[in-house]
């Protein structure tokens, strides 16, 4: 089993003012070639605890992945430091300074200047990754401790730059380098029921199952994610086994599966209506957009989902979408009425097979003794049929929002099902 | 100055199915207390893993904060790990086994089982802290290490109940256990510059910066964010040496000036608005929500919001903010003449002073040579003119959804300026 580890460095990630996602992303990569990623590091901009990070990390890994520090502006001192680290000089490698004057003067058609130039230079002792979306360009280099050679490999920090060379040049890399392990994930996805509950219904399962599967509980907005992974050296049997696994606990959880594929909740709704040749809008008044959102981030949802009237203020909900006045005046927004009154007026007015409507208090302010902060009326519908539903959430402003908006996807999922 | 490490436990981490938001929480919170963090470790729920991270972080840090690993299900092994790492028995707490109880029998309303009991146990030899929001209590640990007592403070894994902790409990502690250095920030938001010529720009200024503070470049989607840190032993001096050199900084910067305090571009614009007794809409093909759901995650948006058309298709462009056939049919749902009209049946529809309107191709589908994935026209308007651009963006799907809202606001926020 080969071992890596990942150091990401900038003091951004030590002072929280940014969330560090490529960890995520570089892991996954790993996780699907077959490789263990045992530990994730962040250290500050700082000489002496990156080279700290490397003298720890090449102890337990046989891949280091760096990602951050290779930028033109002076707190990046990674490019310098890993030269020293591994006994090199600085030299400009031609490749990357013809990359760099390239996107400088036809793509971001800015002037180049000598700080870029500086960009091209690389430690002579490394292998040069050339990097496709930015200047920063990726650097390979190899170390003997003891018998074993340890592989260190830093990358750009820039998200979008370091995904392409991850995925185009780093993952074929070290899959031809080494032999690896066969990691096999099975991930299904069950709403409505809690992590206590789940364990209870599948302990006997968990208690059996073989010593190469393992169980983990993913808990996040109401909804639990199950994942099996089993590791061995021989393809087929692994994939057997866990097949066989995983189709038991899909039988155990059946009650509240969503889906038994890695995906999420509105790509489980859209591939449903896509399926099925139907459409979907939203009228969407507490979660503000966020339901369109997630349905629209997701690429070819034109072919299921037609729009939404994000009725903020009480005045769109009666002049775009038909709400009326008396009823507002009489149960107020947060209600059941309300919420019926716009799924009727999002199915005329976007003309879809189904609609979602919400409405409710996200808090922090706003809450009564009668409808306190957390209270949602979601109603699900199609021209045949509404269906309604009241949750109270107990959380802040971000949490009720994203509840609201898969419970509300959940709600339609089983619609769509029923149908 | 108390140099703190944050680890994180959970396989979810190393194979990258979930991102890691609670460290960045942690790591904002201990600096702004004047702590700092210098090393952040992600480790799988493994029994060795763990120890070791436990082993090397106390080398390098007095407070060791842990987070996740102590729920109720089989693949937690933190709180038995760590009951064995400092040497202790587990017993039940009786604070805890009435919050268990409590919470389910009064909040969740579904029944106590035995393993939930096992939730209310903890080391004898831990300092129980009580969460408040769910069932796992926090646990803080002292351990010697040569001259120096080390703290370790074991949290959920759940962000909400962590972040609760951490706010009510573990900081006051933590303050009041130690004299902190005094550590300040200053942040300000460029847009519409990059990192480099930003560099240029401001060398002289970063060059003759006094060697206790430092500055850093955090770009991200078209903006950068400049950060001074200063760290010193006396408050005022501290603050007073800050405000100088961002003043100075502010004035360098000025053309790019978006705002000089730590907050995103959306919150600006909202201020902006509220300041002057403004409302706001939007009109949304292509961001598809965003900038609604970008707005309305601000607690008391609806001051100055009052909401979006998400006009996916082409029929609810036409239908409901009346963009005409014709103009659709002749030059195409991405275009100057489609924003404008978008814009303008927005600040008609929903009725507000300003509006924005945005229309392009997010990819990856949908290109033509006309039109390359990536074209988007936005048009900021009130009722008194109406402006327009045309950007062309080169990345993924969601960098481009995120680069299309936020100079979206940006184009407003300078209308808004401008009147």
């Amino acid at each position: 089993m080969i071992n890596a580890s990942i150091i990401t460095i900038g003091d951004e990630l030590l002072i929280g003012q940014v969330i560090d996602t490529n960890s995520a992303f570089i892991a996954q990569q790993m996780n699907l070639a077959g490789f263990s990623v045992i530990r994730r590091v962040a250290v500050g901009d700082d000489y002496n605890n990156i080279r700290t990070a490397l003298d720890e990390e090449k102890k337990y890994a046989d891949i280091i992945l760096i990602t951050g520090g290779l930028g033109p502006t002076a707190d990046d001192i990674t490019k310098p430091l890993l030269c020293e680290y591994f006994g090199g000089k600085m030299v400009v490698d031609e490749d990357t300074y013809a990359n760099v004057r390239h996107l400088f003067e036809n793509i971001f058609k800015i002037p180049f200047t000598e700080r870029n130039r500086m960009q091209a230079e690389v430690p002579d002792i490394c292998t040069v990754i050339q990097n496709k979306k930015g200047t920063a360009p990726g650097m390979l280099f190899t170390e003997k401790v003891g018998e074993r050679e340890k592989i260190f490999i830093s990358m750009p920090g820039v998200p979008f730059e370091m995904m392409a060379m991850m995925t185009d040049d780093i993952i074929p890399y070290l899959k031809q380098k080494f032999t690896s392990t066969h990691i096999v994930h099975r991930t299904l996805l069950t709403a409505g029921v809690g992590e206590s509950m789940l364990a209870d219904m599948i302990s006997d399962f968990e208690n059996n199952l073989p010593k190469n599967i393992k169980l983990a509980y993913l808990p996040s907005y109401g909804m639990v994610r199950l994942r099996l992974t089993a590791t061995g050296e021989n393809t087929i049997a692994v994939e057997e086994s866990i097949d066989e696994q995983f189709a038991q606990l899909k039988k155990l959880t059946a009650e509240h599966l969503v889906t038994d594929v890695d995906e999420t909740m509105e790509k489980t709704v859209g591939k449903l209506l896509i399926q099925r040749g139907k459409t979907m809008s939203t009228a969407e008044s507490c979660t503000g957009g966020y339901i369109a959102h997630l349905l629209t981030a997701m690429a070819g949802s034109s072919a299921f989902y037609n729009g939404s009237i994000v009725s903020y203020s009480n005045e769109v909900k009666e002049k775009i979408l038909g709400v009326k006045k008396q009823t507002l005046d009489t149960v107020g927004a947060v209600s059941e009425e309300v919420v019926k009154e716009m799924a009727t007026g999002a199915l005329k007015n976007i003309n879809t097979d189904y609609t979602i409507a919400v409405s409710g208090i996200m808090g922090p302010d706003g809450g009564t003794t009668d409808k306190p902060v957390g209270t949602v009326w979601v109603c699900v519908g199609s021209n045949e049929k509404l269906i309604t539903h009241k949750f109270t959430f107990r959380f802040d402003r971000e949490r009720n929002i994203r509840l609201t908006a898969l419970n509300a996807l959940n709600m339609l999922r089983k619609l769509i099902l029923a149908n």
